[in-house]
């Protein structure tokens, strides 16, 4: 195998994207953000980079408080829209029509995304062109429809988009589950064709 | 919509899965992360989260050096087991045939990823389950055959997997691209028959 070796980048990849919806005051808005990742188990926690030239970096930072709303294939186009267009020059829930609902900390939350996480603010950390937010989780949000009959999520039913450089993909065919590398041939066949 | 409230966890979904390499003296290991994400732009950083318990993180908080190695399809089986075993019982590289190459650091990195972050521990910060590692990417390396004719990296050649809820998928449809929302119906056209 032949390696190019590239100057440093940000070039992992996938990584999530979603929509980060916040509350200060009377001010509501919400933003793209793909520097987020689960950074902690127990208690469970999240981090989300946000510049601090963003709008919603000072809401952030004065509120201590944001939903994480993760983003179906259906919302991709919205969760674009509100990571080229800023809450300085227009109110993004009104122009894409993002029905809202609220949870605990009053901040709004996407009725139409799959699942939501409300977050609490524990750490704020500077590493230069983001501040790193680290949260608690406080709450978890699904959509009903994304629930099969045992009561389990199902994630199929989601349809969630994950990021990679610069573009927004569903997605696609499961190549296995954790632990599938040491399953006995029994738990293969059967976890491997149910879906 | 109708939401059910759930007991807050890492419901983050989709989020990366890595192998992460690592070494310590005459030490060097491997193992899977999913706990793992880009958070600053510049300097380009990437934070992962590793159980105190796990045999790489005294690796990596003595060393204070490791590598990302993203995961294709193809090599989605040895992740699982990077995930699965603990260097301290068996040596995973001779296990899975895994072929290395080093670059700075000394760290041992995965020839058959697609893609490569070397990294430089800059903090950590103990969050309760996990120590996160917030640490500077200091090289790339890329695989030269995702690399298209014109030098650009081209990543649906390799074919990443992303996690969710406990299964590996390949990315699939491509729903769009950064700035899609907002673009001219000539540029979306052009941009979106291409691939």
């Amino acid at each position: 195998m032949k390696k190019q070796k590239l100057k440093p980048s940000s070039m992992l990849n996938p990584v999530p994207v979603v929509m980060v919806s916040c509350k200060d005051g009377d001010r509501e808005n919400i933003l793209a953000i793909a520097w987020a990742g689960t950074v902690n188990s127990d208690p469970p926690m999240i981090s989300i980079s946000v510049r601090k030239e963003r709008y919603s970096y000072d809401i952030i930072k004065k509120s201590g408080v944001f939903a994480v709303n993760t983003v179906s294939a259906k919302l991709a186009e919205t969760a674009d829209f509100c990571g080229v267009r800023s809450g300085r020059d227009i109110d993004k829930f009104a122009e894409k029509n993002i029905e809202k609902f609220y949870g605990e900390t009053g901040v709004p939350m996407v009725a139409e995304s799959p699942l939501t996480l409300e977050c609490k603010v524990k750490e704020v950390i500077e590493l230069g062109s983001h501040d790193m937010f680290i949260a608690e989780i406080t709450n978890v949000y699904v959509d009903e429809k994304i629930i099969d009959k045992d009561g389990k999520i199902d994630f199929k039913k989601a349809e969630l988009v994950a990021y990679c450089h610069g573009e927004y993909f569903k997605l696609g065919r499961r190549e296995g589950f954790f632990g599938f590398s040491v399953a006995s041939e029994e738990v293969l066949k059967r976890r491997m064709n149910k879906k």
